[in-house]
């Protein structure tokens, strides 16, 4: 029998960006928490408009241009150097606590699991290997392979093909209800976390299979599902 | 000798979105300012997203759905039939206070002028009829026509097949800043004009070629330009 493939986005999912406001706090101060949301939010605007624009660029790119914006936006003067150094923190950013726990559980059960970003390679290499990640993955799925940023479908038809799994045999895990929205349309099966209480599915025919409040209960409500 | 062409996004650019805030006020108080700036961002958002995924909808159901994102993201509870009212509003926000003389001076200096949005016509119509501008338009021409929004380079070929103009010889005027670089990406000209003194082109090859803080210095700038 195949093994159900589990594919889980990074950023948001296993690493959390928002650990990012203690990064910017002794320069920002109360700040920090408005800068860093803003960062985030325009980082996902940036590759949604990339991707339509058909103007892809590796996600890093996205990532300064964005923390630019979230700087101009609120009328801040930070030097070179110091955005710099937001940057390199962001390769080293925390896992969510349950995450070890719960990966080494479902790899245990016999999921076979790899991690899906819209990051390059590299940088989720980097991420994962710094928060102690790395090993519970057999494959690391690059959307740069294919140049083009999820949501677009072609990005989830990738990570089957060089799986070599059926979708319907394939989960994507992920907290991001664009992510989700983005698997339901090319056909997987999704399942989400709830890090965002106050995120919303905005197009109901993509709501997710399965919704779980931390990954470790990831595993038993997988399992009822059979 | 043939006309040049002048393109005018809608919603920003010669109509206020910003305005909501005082249609919100009265229910939502001091977070009247906070709900409407993301219900702009994530009515973009959505759309940009759904662009990249190959679903379209009209831009309405992104506008609608950016309103129940902004409500539920800032934890409110709002009822249907108020919702329903502030969409309504949406058909009745006001122009920029220079647009209406400004429109007037470059249809008189020979410009030909069309709207040019991700709204649907019909709701171009509407507001630009409410907010007294639709006599100055040869055309209004819609997304929906092909199903696709902005910044996806096909609308913006879509508005030169239409209108029957090279692209060299027309001009996207925008407040937006996505808006320029996906006419930029296309092909076209672009004149920025500067309502978010804070907003960044992120892609610096995609530059506007004229920039204004208002609509009423794009004639003479126009004019130097030749």
């Amino acid at each position: 029998m195949t093994q159900t493939l589990l594919a889980f986005d990074v950023y948001g999912t296993l690493i959390n960006p928002n650990a990012m406001a203690e990064v910017l706090r002794p320069t920002l101060q109360d700040q920090a928490e408005s800068v860093a949301a803003q960062w985030r939010a325009s980082q996902l605007q940036l590759s949604f408009r990339r991707g339509l624009m058909g103007r892809y660029v590796e996600f890093s790119v996205c990532t300064r241009d964005a923390l630019d914006v979230a700087i101009a936006a609120h009328e801040l003067e930070v030097d070179q150097a110091t955005r710099d150094d937001w940057m390199a923190a962001y390769s080293r950013l925390p896992a969510f606590e349950e995450v070890d726990g719960a990966l080494a559980s479902l790899v245990a059960a016999g999921y076979r699991c790899v991690a899906f970003s819209n990051g390059t390679e590299k940088a989720m290499q980097q991420v994962l290997e710094h928060a102690g990640l790395a090993h519970h993955f057999d494959a690391l799925v690059s959307v740069d392979d294919i140049k083009r940023f999820k949501p677009d479908p072609v990005v989830y038809h990738h990570l089957s093909r060089r799986m070599k799994v059926a979708h319907d045999n394939a989960w994507l895990v992920s907290s991001n209800n664009w992510d989700i929205q983005g698997a339901r349309h090319a056909g997987m099966k999704a399942a989400w976390i709830h890090r965002d209480r106050t995120a919303l599915i905005e197009d109901p025919s993509l709501a997710p299979n399965l919704e779980v409040d931390k990954l470790d209960e990831l595993a038993d409500k997988l399992a009822g599902m059979r």
